[in-house]
């Protein structure tokens, strides 16, 4: 195989300056034809899969579970009752459909309360400022922080500034958003960039594309080599009129009172086992984080990655599907905390790490799914490829290459695990992500389903296949 | 003219199995030759006004403007000392542009102002209600209101129900968004109608079609023979909720607290006027409301109008370009409580209606302008279409028609006056409309620099032309 491979490379080596080889080209080497026609042969199975979930006694139930979950419980932010019941919500709704092999897994998490948010412009004008305060930001006095503010539009424009700038003042990040992983770093670092320069606080325009006035919240890291500072997201509508202002050159004041209230507490993660015929050991996982945020209904981050990963064994097992390998599903806790569930079940199973045959979550939307974004080599993705052209008739057959699947997977996909997350048409995601609008609005009856039966038939046929996914 | 106006009339009425008359072939007789080649004779004076807007000094200046007025005053309720500065404002920058033709009429109008609004759902589970109050909704006591409510679809369906079924209940009208016309009435009707069955407040689904879990506020009325009932808004998304609940036949429990203030103030009606050369005593009105709703900051509703309609004697008296009947720029107040500032201006100018030969208001967004939305006799619609024509270049030559363009015109319109508004791109108005979004992030530079131009060569061209516009 080596050495044919070897052959290929070259060959794709002559031919690359008249056109680059197809991915399928590669493929078709790679993968040979027994494996081809042995993933082709899955139709008839996730053709069942697809029918069920999209017109038979699944239709719409994974909308109307999450529906009803969603309304019963709200947010389910780390460290709180309202996500423990919700987690042994998920566990009864799994022992319902007669699944017992259900562990949970206790864990320290952060509990983070918000108890008071208040940002007030005083100069130029008096005007409330709407805002969120960032993860763990730690607390202002109770007559909060009186301060001028400064506008920055990158770490780099902060660098360039004189100390005396800086010093005493009030950061505001107005970086215009660009893709969540580039711009997101305002937000996770802002706070210890700004404090290292002497700022007394930080606030950063929501890293969205889109506002109705609406600030968008999310997880910060404070650098344990500098003062911890209050820091809050503010929204781009309040961020553009500040700038217009500065630019101006008016002197822009502001009062922030951010008062919270930090806590440990113990939760857990949920693991749903759907034992392998062959190799029960080894383990397709397919996962989503049961806690959100505080500030909407967590039915887009992450509700929906929660049913449509414990919809997996559960439709497997009604429709007597058995595949080879064990399929295990995961509702990881604290994911918005810093991926808090996920390490500790990495560090748990270390030992374990050669039986994941592959690992999933959808933590990006449960929009209309595309196909599937993958991380691992090009074998790898090869056979994922082959296994995406069974949902042809859905238009989810695209592949994207990812190099960091997911969010909690990260964490395995980085130290070679190959995995991979749901791809959906979420354009408008961060529209909605980390705000108020977080709730079943953003959530579609027929996409929830098409992402029900993409999910579950691509994570039956990669459990059942002849081979393991290669590293 | 007449006569042949007939035989057209019969000629339509023959060939109308086959093919129905173009608004064209209509208007070409309507009009003569003459009459075309006059309106088309403007288009050095119209290029040369959308040159200098577009390109010439007046280049984002309506949004530059705009901004620092919006930045500058926030909000503008009705009765609030800042509507009254910024009227000052305005007629500074009026006066600061050499026109001194500046009248201002005082009237009393309504202030209604929020002071504690907080709407909690109690069962099945305990949850904050983003709310809006409706204007002049009465308070609630400080402990608020405490009772079941019930979900109802249309008027249809409230009294389609028995008196026991709604007697001493909240209804929550969640009617889903057709247009903002059709979809208003449960704002501005419903506490009413809920009160004459026996209600003891109300809410509505917001009057949008998309949301980030954001309420929109409004005016609604009191009929006199019922009882006042406190009344306001709550989201889509939780107006959806709440109807899922409903549906599941959970006991919905809420706790409406509503606290207002009433008063009245003095506010006025500002009247610039740029004197006609022929026939001063002829009007040409353009027109937007300065008031706004306390929630947003009024750039779009209607900032963006007041700007627009400024702009208008500004950019003719800057290029010199006199006009033979006047020009007058009205800025109404207190529209948001009910057109109280044109009923005034109708009330106390109603003997010089006749002199009023074309009123225009720019109040349904200053998105990129598509033309106007006419109101008038089928012959004062050919001209203007004939006027529209000017603007094929910016893509602005649309008629259409409407019954009551405008809103403070419609009082003018209503009795046979003809007028118009600017017709804009404003698929997204509602998105934003009596929402904490109004904001300049809704404006942009170059569609306001068109709808200047539209607006000011559209009314010069109508101020100008030999003959008045018919009614």
């Amino acid at each position: 195989m080596n050495s044919l491979l070897g052959s290929l490379l070259l060959l794709i080596g002559v031919v690359s300056c008249k056109h680059l080889p197809k991915d399928e080209e590669v493929c078709a080497v790679l993968l040979g034809n027994e494996l081809v026609e042995e993933i082709a042969g899955y139709k008839s199975v996730t053709d069942e899969i697809l029918r069920y979930v999209l017109e038979g006694d699944f239709k719409h139930q994974t909308y109307n579970g999450l529906a009803k979950f969603v309304d019963k419980f709200g947010p389910r932010p780390s460290g709180s009752e309202t996500l423990e019941q919700s987690i042994d919500y998920m566990i009864q709704l799994t022992r319902d459909e007669g699944i017992t092999d259900i562990t949970t897994e206790e864990l320290e998490v952060p509990q983070w309360t918000r108890e008071l948010e208040q940002v007030t412009l005083l100069e130029p004008r008096v005007k409330n400022i709407a805002v969120f305060g960032l993860g763990r930001s730690v607390s202002t006095s109770p007559e909060g922080i009186t301060a001028e503010a400064i506008m920055v539009n990158s770490f780099d424009d902060l660098d360039s500034l004189a100390d005396s700038d800086v010093k005493g003042k009030i950061v505001i990040y107005d970086a215009k958003f660009v893709s969540y992983g580039v711009s997101v770093r305002y937000r996770t670092e802002g706070a210890s960039r700004a404090a290292a320069r002497g700022a007394v606080a930080s606030l950063v325009r929501s890293i969205t594309p889109f506002s109705i006035n609406s600030p968008h919240t999310g997880a910060q890291n404070y650098d344990n080599n500098y003062p911890k500072i209050p820091t809050a997201a503010i929204t781009l509508e309040d961020a553009d009129m500040l700038r217009r202002m500065y630019d101006r050159g008016e002197k822009i004041v502001l009062n922030i009172k951010l008062i919270s209230k930090s806590d440990t507490k113990t939760s857990r993660n949920t693991l749903i086992d759907y034992k392998g015929t062959e190799s029960p050991e080894k383990l397709v996982i397919v996962s989503g984080h049961i806690d959100s945020w505080d500030v909407g209904q967590g039915a887009m981050d992450n509700g929906g990655g929660i049913f449509v990963s414990w919809a997996v064994p559960v439709i497997l097992k009604r429709l007597n599907i058995k595949p080879k390998r064990t399929i295990r599903s995961i509702f990881w806790t604290a994911e918005e905390m810093g991926l808090i569930g996920a390490a500790d079940y990495a560090n748990k199973h270390k030992n374990e790490n050669n039986n994941i045959n592959f690992i999933m979550e959808a933590d990006e939307g449960t929009f209309a799914p595309l196909g599937l974004g993958v991380g691992g080599t090009q074998e790898a993705r090869c056979i994922i490829a082959e296994v995406l052209k069974l949902f042809k008739s859905i238009n989810a057959s695209t592949l994207v290459e990812q190099n960091a699947p997911g969010s909690d997977i990260s964490l395995f996909t980085n130290s070679g695990i190959p995995g991979a997350s749901l791809y959906t048409e979420n354009s408008k995601y961060f529209w909605f992500h980390h705000t108020a609008g977080d709730t079943m609005n953003v959530e579609n009856e027929h996409e929830l389903d098409l992402g029900t039966a993409v999910w579950t038939a691509a994570a039956y046929v990669i459990a059942d296949i002849s081979i393991d996914i290669p590293r």
